[in-house]
């Protein structure tokens, strides 16, 4: 399959608008707040992001280059942003956030990736063999798997307020489908 | 429990320009792509979001100051978008969805509304008694499920590009919970 790069880039660059346009300024009614123990508010996991931009996407991506199948990457710590967010504001973050996705698409974008270089393979810790176009695609699935993730942590906050109304509201019945 | 108007007010606000950043110019295959036969897409989602605007949230509120439990209010349309949006492009659609709700909200906030006021009930044609609390709480929730829905629509786009990181994303395993 044909991976069509600008689209991915596309959806990458705007993440970081949207989740500002979303929660900068928000009461923390909806952003501090999370689903119960062990799980993440819009805090945490625009803190997540941040962490993936750090250790996850483009390091990958440069191993795949540089080390093809040889060496896994390295395990991602799915807690990592835990103690980098401790004292930050949510405003913080999201400059944070922007800040390093424009770095790390830019460094994308000079790559000039062609379609054979995206047909690369690099080992995951835990999934094998990967291509470097399926991290990429993943990357921007990440996104929107968040995205997901922050619409239902604060829709949870009106679970309540909402009434009868809950029996239509599909997003209050999404039990999460993953780890945080 | 008391319904704390400014904070469903300040959600109201930021989603037109949540997805305003997300979509404006997004290729179509982000947007103008379904999850399948009678399934939406983003564009058909911001058409559904206009529909509210013009006729469920505020045409209600008002049926609530005015009738209280008399009258029930006009079923909602689920497919009433369909038609409005023909022929339109998604900017505009996003254009029309940003104006709508700045009217909306500006009415909103002119009703003054007290705690006493967001207990008034209305009547639902199939939920029966409902509060002004919660139809206003349902406004902000229906944004939520919706942006839920569309990081899913979009994320299905990538079911396959993203190979066996699909096991890691949970909105690759959502598979909705209300009717569209």
């Amino acid at each position: 399959m044909e991976h069509y790069l600008p689209q991915t880039i596309a959806l990458l660059t705007r993440t970081p608008a949207a989740l500002n346009a979303l929660l900068r300024d928000l009461p923390g009614t909806w952003t501090l707040q999370n689903e119960g123990e062990n799980t993440w508010s819009a805090f945490d996991v625009v803190g997540h992001l941040i962490h993936g931009e750090r250790t996850d996407w483009m390091p990958r991506a440069r191993m795949v280059l540089h080390f093809g199948e040889t060496k896994p990457f390295e395990p991602f710590d799915r807690l990592g942003h835990m103690q980098e967010s401790q004292g930050k504001s949510l405003a913080q973050l999201l400059d944070e956030f922007t800040r390093l996705r424009v770095e790390n698409l830019r460094e994308l974008r000079a790559l000039n990736l062609r379609q054979e270089d995206l047909e690369r393979r690099g080992r995951h810790p835990a999934l094998g063999v990967v291509t470097l176009s399926e991290l990429l695609a993943t990357w921007a699935a990440h996104d929107l798997t968040h995205l997901h993730q922050i619409s239902r942590i604060m829709a949870y906050q009106y679970r309540q307020a909402v009434g009868p109304w809950s029996a239509y509201l599909g997003v209050l019945q999404c039990a999460g489908h993953s780890a945080p």
